[in-house]
């Protein structure tokens, strides 16, 4: 059955679609990533958001290192079938490896890009770094 | 001044960006496009959301044909500096050229796609298209 779903969508040349991911609370843009058709159908079928990460050419299960996964709540497909949008709990209140809650936090301004509000965590920490 | 803030985005293989557009007051999101360098510095300069449609290979003014301008509020750039949000206001109430609101019109429900809400415009009209 998920299959079928995923086979209505249109994943780019290099198999890939754009996954906007969204506080379903707050309306929050947390962050952008890319599904292929197996991180579609995982993240239907399990409720935490799946992706493909590009760098490192496999699945990623959002917080898989840190803990903070996306329970996902709703899944949205716009008109040309081309982008989703997943709207999530995300645990752990923070979305991005950098510790911001969101990965959007630099805002354009005067032509620069200033850094708006704090990090969440500390990225050292939650994946375990040894510097 | 702009070009320079251009210049620490990272383009893809194509020479584009996503861009995500969200509703600058309530948090919808409207639609995801792309943008090159040029459209992305016109959009600074002019505070109107432009992009680069991909099958039209040409740049495209959000509202050129149906009036339905996006007016920039701000912009935010994601960690990696690989995706733009720009938050709006969306003249015509309505982003998609299907006349709903919002792109992401249609949610996934007992895995097949459900039209949420009715359009805002008819797009026989707005277009302007002769049967």
């Amino acid at each position: 059955m998920a299959k079928k779903l995923s086979e209505t969508l249109k994943f780019d040349d290099k198999g890939l679609i754009p996954a906007v991911i969204q506080d379903a609370d707050d309306g929050t843009i947390l962050m952008v990533a890319y599904m292929n058709k197996e991180s579609f159908e995982l993240t239907l079928k399990n409720k935490k958001a799946c992706f493909y990460s590009r760098s490192r050419q496999k699945l990623w299960l959002k917080g898989e290192s840190s803990g903070n996964v996306q329970k996902v709540k709703e899944i949205y497909v716009d008109c040309d079938a081309d982008c989703v949008l997943v709207k999530v709990k995300q645990i752990g209140d923070a979305a991005c490896h950098t510790g911001f809650r969101t990965c959007f936090y630099r805002k354009v301004e005067s032509n620069s890009l200033k850094t708006k509000g704090k990090p969440v965590f500390d990225p050292e920490k939650v994946y375990k770094k040894s510097k």
